[in-house]
């Protein structure tokens, strides 16, 4: 097994001064916003441009650029519902550092997404899930099936495809809690990766429960074998769970150290 | 489901300040050391009086009185290689707030405390080993059969054997922690309880280490099933850990405030 792997979520145009920057193409505010995750141990950054429909061709290369020319080819994940930004990005990526990830597809309306990854050797995250919550396990699998087959005709390689169970809030949602949990594990065992946007199961808790939630919840998952998740890797909390868990299964060696790694 | 239980494990002959009240039988460190523990929302507390060879009948007496008498019947953990000082134990218990439990069998010399346990109508926590750590999953299963056997024979109900995994330290066992998170499935899966001294996979670590080693255990523990666990309730993290594990697995209901109760 590999090491769990962290896509920092916090270049995102729901921030107003992200979006400011994006709209303004003024790198400051982007690349401090990398610097600290990538500081804080994020693996992957997430690029957020939004849905972006006139103008995401051209921030997003700019974007690219940006983050891979000061950050070392760091490897990225392309996010906006403009199909048209997302190859534009992949077109200026290099990939030195990891292949790119397509953000993201599901099995309804943005199914096409897989087949986009496909064409450009990309890596693709899959919402197991087609219009809103999945009801069950059932359809969660069933999605799952059929995203992995339409990758699989398009040239993917399992393992680029990353599965999202759809993490769910707690606050309104708490009895499916085990649900997600006993479909990562499901998703595991198929020996698929998986990933999502973990955050979520703590939504509307009062701002000093989230951490504490999203560690528990994280090993958790990691437990039942999510192997990836986009996060907020100044989450200290939550990186500490990560690493914790990754020397429990195995995935880094223990050193006295090994917080500090 | 029910809530996790967590069974205190602070009033302990290995630490000196107990050792010396047990020996004069002075109350105050033992009430002192209890009542942190129930502040902090232990639901049993263990008392350990080690081998006490010559003194355990008398002095588990008088510990199971001045427990139960001071905080309202608080449900206890009899821990001592001395048999007759259980059972002596037991016989000036009161059962208004739960079973006692008999810590601990194995499926080797000691199993005689599963015919302790069932004798008495006590609970018992049977460890699944026979001399020293089991090699794999195999023997541990074999040993949990085989104590569930016998506590059937002598009259007990399944729910009252809590099976222990064995918690395995990290420091020299990294590679076998997933064994011991499996086992827990195992266990789980066949409908029975199940328990353990939790702390143990971070011994030897960094002081200021242990506490995020431990509650990521316990997260991956309790995603696999764990229901019951020996622990320091003073482990602000730990607890933090418990309460949110127990909300997810929809053991208790969230609310804004559940880290207060």
């Amino acid at each position: 097994m590999g090491k769990f792997i962290t896509i920092g979520e916090r270049i995102h145009c729901i921030s107003p001064v992200i979006r400011e920057a994006m709209n303004t193409q003024n790198p400051e505010p982007i690349l401090l916003r990398a610097k600290e995750q990538l500081d804080a141990g994020a693996v992957y950054l997430d690029v957020n441009i939004g849905p972006a429909e006139s103008t995401g061709v051209e921030l997003m290369k700019w974007a690219v650029r940006l983050l891979q020319e000061n950050f070392d080819n760091v490897p990225l994940c392309l996010d906006t519902a403009n199909k048209k930004a997302i190859e534009a990005g992949i077109s200026v990526y290099n990939r030195s550092k990891g292949k790119p990830i397509v953000n993201s597809a599901d099995a309804g309306d943005r199914i096409e997404y897989i087949d986009l990854a496909g064409a450009n050797d990309a890596m693709c995250i899959a919402l197991c899930s087609k219009a809103g919550v999945p009801a069950d396990n059932d359809e969660r699998m069933m999605y799952c099936q059929e995203l992995l087959e339409r990758g699989m005709e398009h040239g993917m390689e399992p393992e680029d495809l990353w599965f999202d169970p759809l993490f769910l809030v707690i606050k309104g949602m708490q009895d499916k809690q085990m649900d997600v949990l006993d479909a990562i594990r499901m998703i595991s065992e198929m020996g698929l990766n998986s990933t999502g946007g973990l955050s979520n199961v703590s939504n509307g808790m009062p701002k000093e429960v989230r951490p504490i939630m999203d560690a528990a919840m994280m090993a958790m998952a990691m437990a039942n074998g999510l192997t990836s998740a986009i996060i907020n890797p100044c989450d200290k909390r939550l990186m500490e769970t990560i690493k914790s868990c990754d020397v429990i299964k195995n995935n880094s060696l223990y050193a006295d150290s090994y917080l500090q790694i």
